[in-house]
């Protein structure tokens, strides 16, 4: 038997949570995806195919949907602390057990111009994530992000000043179609007071800064909007950004005796350039 | 060689198109998704290789690029008119040209509180449909709707009343979460003076209705939502409603000594229930 | 109240449905996907929200396991079948029952070079497709077909001698890559005999046709190909086909100094081409 | 300013190529995805917007297509390679340049009853993935692997011995379905003298314990495909298995009066276990 088992971990994924609160005739809605993954001395199951210390991923499941019933799960980040906390109690075995929560996002319907107390349209594909690690004997840790962030500028991007070799056809350009599909992630030291503020600071800053940082590249707007979230939120120590470029081209009308002063563009999906980065606290 | 070549199509689907108009310092962005359609009399690109009437669908894709750089793309229902009736021109051996445009939803994201003037956030997944068919020696005919608008209400809806059988386990319930994704369509007597109020029209009715009317029953609300966009479009002849099920079920949590007053629900996939119709202007 | 219910029906779709059938140390496994529609006078439950007339979704859900356990499932059609039939006894207001199975592929594993019993890999995206309608008063009908066939040849395949307008760029080509996914449904004259023998000439005749008939055209191959399932296919009286153009496109490398003969292909999915037929027997 | 950049990369990814080689009439496809990384000193990029050190991802995609005009690109692990020296060299800042490949699966289509020289059928969605490493001053690295390797054994699979808490509803079998989609990667010890054959026997060592292995649990399986595999292949050293639990959950039929004797399940997608671990050799 050759092999020596190195890191594993197990855990049970997509774990779908919608949790209906009502406030008198007001309802709110949370619509929670969960994830939970265990580390810890497992070796037993692997070489040996013992289950004693192997709780079931199914377990875990129903613990999602019992503690959804006796706990707030909003701020998503304190109900995946109250996960974490309660499976590393329930595992013996565990080390280390992350709950990883993606927010999924829904607004009001309006009717007659108001917001409706009961009905509600789903969002964009953005989820917020929340992550929460308990660890047997140290201080919980807690980190956030987002994912699926769709935005796009039509001014004040541009890539030029690249260097060129015989396989270079990319023209120079001042003016361009900067979209993306924005994905961050950061870690808190300690717990933020207000989960829902540090991550509406964060999330305010990656878009602003977006928005309305002049573009050298994606890389020089990644590391603007790194840089904004880290300084709007005092909480986060550190972030990591991964921007896939969402090339548009703008379309050669010559062939049909017509211009394009960056008018026309055709959206593309593959390939796609990727940027990715982590900046920290200096 | 047995085959009679009956109905047949042809065209070119998902041209990505994205248009940046500049009202001065102000951008605006339409991103479109077009399918083409043609039919017509190409039995002998079938039968014999004959392809002398059978404009390549790539010039289809270059057609759309080059009418959206002449013509304005918004309203999409009056571009996918022009894109019909020029490709009707274009192609001497089609009879008609369907031309079928998905509206992509953008907002513009906020900077200081303000909506910026050059960048923008990618909507949910819905799409509004804009369909024109231009065919020879007939008036064009409009056709409308909408693809992917996710709802969910949390009051008002009920399933009872129904019949049993050897297979029937289902309980009946006074009160269930009802969460869909619509789909509709409809068609358009003539042409609307203004697209996309008439689009407006009907969609505020069909979700004002899903999110206040009671409901018995997948149905009952889909003919209410039919029946209310009928009356808020003077425009619309008919709409057909698509409406899948998508069953959140409420978590038993008695094994753990838990109630659950409708709180805290699994949000399913598959299998869902699908309910479909077209109503008709009495 | 200005609507008129027209058309409307209503069902269970992606009942997923897997079976093991043990014929001693040797299993079978059968991976199906059921479609449930009704057809009949269930306006009631549109307008006045009276439910006495719909068998629950979930009610059909159960069926397609409670009949699995009574019944084979191989062929899917038979099955299909006896689901459609069961389900219009159980419907009082239904007139007609539709039920369409997706059949997915899987394989034996092999093991020491021989199949394993009782392992199984899955094959491609491809699903076989059986339908069967049961109508009150009338013989029961059946259909099949088969989806996500994805072919590809590189030889024989050209495009060229058609028409060229002022938005047309494309170049004639007497050799090009064709590669598509093929959807293929036909109808059958009354039960075929072997519904497992009817496919497999049609989808022999298919994929045969497809990669010797030589080709002018997606249209020119699409005939042939339908016009080959029709003579292999006896009981076959109608076939629709739709084949999307999987576009692969030429590398320009000249800019670096290279030649592609033929040799260096871009895979693209959008914009694709679509060409769809319906043949009969002559 | 507050941040310090940390960690960075960029590169293009989801170069698709497709290749053609022709051995007289008879035709190999060749058919890959490519991504392409680099790390190295872009902090110029990043905090000055200076892109003079920025090779661009377009150009990464042009090198792709040239050199594979220029190189076999069978096996894709010795083509990564080259691609990978080529982009160390093209960029001056670039410290390590990791390419990584999918091969996509296309079997021959036969036609009367012998394999086609010109067509082609694509294959599951399993990829072949190849991955090459080139750092400055360092010998390359390669690691290898596959992902969305379908596959389900009805034998010889338990899940008995688990501890039981408070939430745990779940009740041990000694006979279950054990359906996985089989994500694999592992490094090379030096350079492979035959890629191919190396796959060959990780995968069969992979597939083969899959199917015959005694399974109490998924960890248990895991461990011994991972452990198979390093004995099958010598040039390994290090494997990292990922086996999410594809549940197929037995249906309850006594509702309706009948049993289930491990016959009737339904496949589910979500919630999922995943079960992740990473051997080395002893």
């Amino acid at each position: 038997m050759p092999a020596t088992l190195a890191a594993n971990d197990y855990g049970k994924c997509a774990v779908r949570l919608v949790k209906v609160v009502r406030d008198g005739a007001r309802h709110h809605l949370h619509d929670l995806t969960v994830d939970i993954r265990c580390e810890g001395d497992f070796a037993a199951a692997h070489i040996a195919g013992d289950n004693s210390a192997v709780l079931p991923t199914d377990t875990m499941k129903n613990t999602v949907y019992a503690l959804g019933r006796q706990h707030d799960v909003d701020p998503p980040d304190a109900f995946a602390a109250v996960v974490a906390a309660h499976l590393l109690g329930a595992s013996a075995a565990a080390r280390t057990v992350t709950v990883e929560i993606a927010q999924h996002a829904w607004t009001r319907l309006a009717v007659g111009g108001r917001p409706c107390d009961t009905a509600f349209e789903h969002g964009s594909a953005e989820v917020r994530v929340a992550s929460a690690t308990a660890s047997r004997g140290e201080a919980p840790a807690a980190a956030a992000g987002l994912r699926e962030l769709v935005v796009l500028r039509s001014a004040g991007s541009a890539f030029s000043g690249f260097p060129r070799d015989r396989y270079t056809t990319l023209k120079e350009t001042r003016d361009r179609i900067f979209a993306t599909a924005v994905s961050a992630r950061w870690l808190y030291e300690g717990t933020p007071k207000d989960f829902n503020s540090a991550f509406e600071s964060a999330r305010n800053a990656l878009t602003s800064t977006f928005a309305t940082s002049p573009s050298e590249s994606v890389q020089h707007t990644l590391y603007a909007m790194g840089d904004a979230a880290l300084a709007a939120c005092p909480e986060m120590t550190e972030i990591r950004l991964s921007l896939p470029n969402k090339h548009h081209l703008l379309v050669d009308l010559t062939p049909f005796g017509l211009d394009n002063p960056n008018e026309i563009f055709v959206a593309t999906t593959e390939p796609y350039g990727l940027i990715e980065a982590t900046l920290r606290r200096a």
